[in-house]
């Protein structure tokens, strides 16, 4: 797996409660402690900010904005993966898999039906 | 970045119109000639379909369900990124930057606010 | 309740495959012969779009495609309280509760926290 | 107009910063005064919460938090239509038309395509 969701894949797990982590210092913490209600809840918000971000880049806000909620996109999945007990990895692997398989895009395609 | 993100950029990269991509075969080449919105609302589908897995994951569904919605969410993610001349590798760099500065939970702690 | 929340509530009922709709025929008798998925991801989805046009209403398009994405949110919401036995007099009920007991601003406020 | 709908939209006006509506005192106020992409972000965010809430209902929670989370949802629509100077009434207006012109579920239908 990359080195950087590997690394933050660390974090997150450090962060859980019954792995020390605590909700008064941590934000990932928190969010654990709120439990899957609250994680969903930023993976919805995440998605709406991201596609407003879009949107303001092709009305001429820096293409950064757009990587920064993305950003914050991905990492509140990573929170979620782990809510769940899976990882980034697990994602990768499923990535890894279409293309392997039958192509990412016959996979995508037949989703679309 | 990582191998099987890298790859899919290649891939993504090469549905681009402008790279000879063809709406009649590739289901990305379609997203790409449908446009902004039509890729954000995927966007955004996607997301609320990784919520609802989750709910389902929770109720007794395996945990592979959620693993499959949060791949389609990063990989039209992806797609989003090239329709804005960005890749994954700029999400993981920024991902890297705020573990770097300053941990990247202050970073989403500050976002939270 | 207001008119045409009503008579959209009758038609929408009229759709259910338990009262004679027929898939083949009818919009809202597909999606109730889809099921909960099929409607929540249109909530979802519109709910995007809704977001979508609000961005480009603010860049100069007209406000009517706001007008006409909200419509078609408040529709599919309606499709949805109807495929789990509610209707959109629950909701204007529930509205008119909390302007009456509290205010509705204090209710969102509590909400929010 | 339903007559619960007329009462918000009259409250929700009372609330622009432009009608005195201080944002100290008034959560919608608050909105008004963050501006468009926090209002755009509760929308979003109120979908997410409305499809969770159904999901949550289908297994065992009481109707009512679908209900209650419906509310929020057309609530918090309110307010973005306020913002850009629009009002429930042009949403049950644009449903009436569709209804009238050509039957609800062609429009829909044509959307869907």
């Amino acid at each position: 797996m990359n080195d950087i969701l590997e690394r933050l894949t660390a974090v997150i797990e450090s962060r859980k409660l019954s792995n020390g982590g605590d909700p008064e210092k941590s934000y990932v913490s928190k969010l654990f402690a709120k439990g899957d209600d609250a994680i969903l809840k930023k993976v919805g918000e995440e998605a709406t900010e991201t596609v407003m971000a879009a949107k303001d880049v092709r009305n001429n806000m820096p293409a950064s904005k757009l990587v920064y909620e993305c950003a914050d996109l991905w990492f509140h999945s990573m929170v979620m993966l782990a809510q769940y007990g899976l990882t980034a990895d697990d994602v990768l692997k499923e990535l890894a898999r279409r293309e392997g398989l039958s192509g990412i895009e016959e996979k995508a395609s037949r989703k679309q039906s």
